[in-house]
């Protein structure tokens, strides 16, 4: 059973100008005056549920189990995607049912899901365009007071998210993924797993350019060397010392990353 | 009687680079260890008081009975403006007596308003610069930890904020009123509410545009139209559907918008 | 003895997007679930050890005895350079040996530093690239729950930091220092101790400027009025009123001050 541990953690795409972030820890404070709130991020790219996806696989693994996640990445916000309560791996996350919590429910293992549909969960006026505050903020602050996750209302079955990126596949020696994200210091994170690939320290080509060194850490690459390394969530990085690799190769999320053995050249 | 919550809420325009929240938040947690920080904003633009009125209305209201509001918009720090304690609607304000609390004090109903005099409020050291690290930090770290509002020093009434926009009025079928903000996703908040207005989804004009469709929600409108809607504030929001409004019309804040019932022709 | 009281303070340069700081978050609260968590700043300029020194130096001081900071800026991430933990005026800093917790410690009074060895402080797999996350993180949430400072390792000496600014020297009549920062309004801070210049009210020579008007707070100038006052840090400081002194000035850090009595021509 699910015991909360008065931590609640946000992740949205609200930006931190503005009232809607403030409004909506007012929400969930209202309903649990003791719970502590902390921020994953607020600073997802506005509507981008793949990267909110992403940025939370990446970061809700190391809360501590009890902890309530608001996520609030909703173009959907006002027509008839559903709402939804998600328990995974002792944690639960609550957010629109738009395919942005599929990834680290499926990580930590999905327990449970819920649609929300108790009244009480609900501020006494819902806006046709701020949920976060009206529904989601309210309904994560119950279940940090103990309101119990499976009471919210009938248990459903999660949308899949669209798939927005090339996923990783095969083309003879080549793997051939994509560029994930790029991340505060310009370092380039790709879907491709650097434990799942069949031969070590590979040949890697990013836009025109092909990267043949690989270092353990930042520290050991030589000022301005763009070097390939295994990121801090175990994937294909591309980065430059004490330099912002995307903006040196041009490169955002979405370009193809081919990968390839040594001594093998492409047709 | 007020009865601290221990949550006290920042509301500033001091960014989120360098010392200076950092600093506040310390000061703030040496006089009440156990308070628990949440932020409104740090982004209000420097020194711009009547956008830190308009969010503080937005956000505050949301917040539980016996919070306390730290606000520091202070561009007359240093000068004779006091330093004021509000109490409106089970909350407490700490602030500069500029206007920046009328708003959300005249909406939650203002209770009293004291000036900050008492010596045990203040630092050691008191700054002419950093009032929000010497003086408005500590006095709600003691409020939080149970000092008594109305015992910071002598009653007054608070300053009325200077006007910069046009309050709506009417001229003839047409109300008329001004863009206040816009917001992080580019949406254009107004000062007209659509509950007040004698007709329902009328022409909306901005710039020199016209707005002629009305939806419930973003996702009710085709991808770019531009869109009329009650923003969650229960204000005329102009929106467009995977796009950023403002930009895509040029508006910012201040710019005149003009309402006129369907039917109805401008001279 | 050192006394936790569960606030945890964050000073890194990881940004605001992304998963890191969320992840790091986590990390801290998963070895302290009732931390408080709250941060300096997280925008330190990528790797920018001197400025993170500065900030912590400036904000560290206002905070209650009992408190963990865990301050993550390390270009030296997987490389040889030690994981510190300083004990110095009550407070507690957790960091990499890379002279960043050098002022502070100074400026408090250290009172101990040891290398973080103990096992049980690093989380079950370190990755290359991100100790804030497997290293720092947790060795700040377990000295919050209780470990006590001396027994994460053995005693060392800090290393101290590379000196990038000049510090203030005399040339005759005429004080030299230079910029350290910029703050979020504009304000130019220098690395001139007012208290300690042998004259009251000197002239000011930044770049190809004189400034000659000194004031007490921001409220004293004229609007556009570019002066000189001092700090809440007690250090020179130039301001525009209503403006913004570095843009104005085109002045950056590093630049050159030059402080000379009335009266006194420099040859």
């Amino acid at each position: 059973m699910f015991q909360p541990n008065r931590i609640v953690a946000l992740t949205t795409d609200f930006g931190i100008s503005g009232s809607y972030v403030g409004a909506m820890r007012g929400a969930v404070l209202s309903r649990c005056t003791v719970a502590r709130l902390v921020d994953i991020t607020h600073q997802i790219p506005p509507q981008d549920v793949s990267e909110a996806a992403r940025v939370l696989e990446a970061a809700a693994p190391y809360f501590p189990q009890g902890t309530v996640h608001l996520v609030v990445v909703d173009p959907g916000v006002g027509t008839r995607r559903r709402e939804v309560v998600v328990s995974a791996g002792g944690q639960v996350f609550v957010g629109p049912d738009n395919g942005v919590l599929c990834r680290v429910s499926s990580r930590l293992g999905l327990d449970g899901a819920w649609a929300i549909e108790h009244e009480s969960l609900r501020s006494d006026q819902v806006s046709s365009t701020f949920h976060g505050r009206d529904i989601f903020g309210p309904t994560a602050g119950c279940i940090a007071n103990g309101f119990r996750p499976a009471d919210v209302g009938p248990p459903i079955v999660l949308v899949e998210p669209p798939e927005s990126l090339t996923l990783p596949y095969r083309d003879g020696p080549v793997m051939v993924g994509a560029v994930e994200s790029v991340d505060h210091f310009g370092n380039i994170l790709t879907n491709i797993s650097v434990e799942q690939l069949p031969y070590s320290r590979p040949l890697v080509q990013v836009a025109e350019f092909e990267i043949q060194r690989w270092v353990d850490s930042y520290g050991q690459a030589e000022p301005a060397d763009v070097v390939a390394l295994t990121s801090s969530e175990g994937m294909l990085e591309i980065a430059q010392s004490n330099g912002n690799a995307a903006a040196t190769l041009g490169v955002n999320r979405g370009a193809v990353v081919r990968v390839r053995p040594r001594g093998v050249r492409e047709p």
